[in-house]
């Protein structure tokens, strides 16, 4: 196969949203993102919000399955060839249910779901930071996941409440182009480093 | 009151442990902890394993209340005068039932009941590096909650699979000391900074 | 003495500014600081520009003197009792300036000049994000330097080259509030915790 | 040309030494990691012991050229395809001579030599945590540097005081095909990720 070939073909991508709110303003970013993806990336949405908390107990006794949430959520980045995650900052780091999703799909020991799969992180707050402290903790744990993730553009989208105007459009008519050159950045790092472990 | 009187007085201190297994390697680090403690410190556990994953949704609802589990948790963090937090590593980080702990008790907004609580940090994993990115990434997130945490002496315990031997007793000699006089410095610590609440 | 007159008595406070610049933008911040700061605060600049390249070499050598300019800062760090860091970011992490003056400062071995002395940080970049990165790196610095850090408030200075009008006033009327609240919650916060040390 | 030829041409790596010491031993761990390269890594020292402090006015002034030393040291980066740093930890955090040298080639704006170079980091310490600390302040740095930095295998290493026999030899047994690995890993990331920016 030619590396244009390669470069082309579809990638199902999986989005992860760090927060559970219905109308997350996070959700409302991740959905903008989807819509800016490139025909080649084909997103779909994560749910992580049924997920037990991580208990490696639940893991390892024999006689037992574990949680049955777990199992789906396992399965489901199994079927992933990159992970887009999109967060909120909660007290200046990942917020729980996020670093829950990290936790079970790491484990068990050795079964590492998300190993080798291109990430990239985009994370947003009402205030004007960007929630750059989550985006950078998340970084921290992919390294042990090994997911190479990429580094630029770096995306720290602040006023998130101001992201859609009263008709759900893009408030700032430069965020649209920002959004769509992130995520062609993001389908040429998912298809450079997927070859890597094909 | 005096000064020598103030540092004297007994302290309510809350004890989180970072990992729900039943027989966890960091719990045992946690009871040495507190069988060191000075008779000035009265510490006692704090559970987390109950507490459902933070949602805000479940904060704000006008109608309803928020989960029976958080109530617990917020009350007795509110009896404290100072916490210790104990915690192994999950992937470079902390562990998803202790952030979630650190997400509920500082929520709804305006209502952080670990405000102003002097803290101190003890990490352990049985690698050799002491779970060093989960102390720090825990660190980031006190500076929000406004707890003033202890600097030194820092307490990163490699190896927490072997600290016991098969009598339960601490298989280094020199652990016991160095257990003394972490919690003795706490307590100095707790003591100077409940002072500035007060 | 009593603890009101402790928190009353003069505190001499060493202002490192963390960018070279002779027109830096984080040395306005600083001198606004400065002039926020209530009166029982001695505060002072000290220099770190001439420091050379931290290298353990010069420091250990018998026979000979390390630099001139590492004595000097070292003395003038003793001096103080308490430090505050006004510093802007480079490459998401704390300056080489700075961070060669924390090097400096903290060898040779068992002879960290900054041990005790309570802390603040203040972070300040023409964007948005107020330079959270280098913020939360040095905290982690200070943790093994053993200062005590102020958590709250946090003060993360955005748009730091409009910070002053074209008459070198403050351009945002709150931001003088918000400076004098920090100075005095430093002022608080230094006196508390040399306390400690006392 | 096809994948195979591309993953197997020769590439130019820096290998750049966070310490100044003359008998560092992070430098005996850099000299035995290329050692360890396969044939198809050519690594070589560059050199950051004579670069001045980072200071924008001497970047931006009109009239004047900058250091010499910058110059050299921007002209050897930029003859580079890959990046080894190879670190201690001074105070929790990145020595300030490769802070230095991190912020004098990513200057002045819009001229990052740096930029989509692949990059590893090894990191180690006499202690038993082997720099972790540095490891991962360096690596949020390079991501504002935009170098795809490896993930896996993460390699810290604790008690490099002990890395050699008396003869010079590497003291444990294991380490040598660990280092093997690692620069075999290095080398199959830096080829993959240096074809995207072709």
């Amino acid at each position: 196969m030619e590396l244009d070939e390669m470069a082309q073909r579809p990638l199902s991508v999986g989005v992860i949203v760090g927060s559970l709110r219905q109308d997350s303003l996070t959700k409302r970013v991740a959905r903008e993102l989807i819509a800016a993806a490139p025909p080649r990336l084909r997103p779909r949405f994560v749910e992580i919000r049924d997920l037990p908390l991580y208990n490696e107990d639940l893991d390892v006794e024999v006689a037992a399955e574990p949680p049955a949430a777990w199992a789906r959520f396992r399965a489901e980045i199994r079927a992933c060839e990159a992970v887009l995650f999109v967060t909120p900052e909660y007290n200046r780091s990942v917020p729980a249910p996020l670093k829950n999703a990290i936790d079970v799909g790491s484990a068990p020991h050795g079964q590492n779901v998300f190993r080798g799969l291109p990430a990239a992180i985009v994370s947003a707050s009402p205030g004007r930071m960007g929630a750059f402290g989550a985006n950078h903790h998340l970084r921290q744990s992919l390294v042990f996941l090994d997911m190479p993730t990429m580094q630029q553009p770096e995306l720290y989208i602040g006023g998130s409440d101001g992201l859609l105007d009263e008709n759900g459009a893009l408030s700032d008519p430069s965020m649209a182009s920002r959004l769509t050159t992130y995520m062609e950045r993001f389908a040429a790092w998912a298809a450079c480093n997927a070859r890597m472990a094909a």
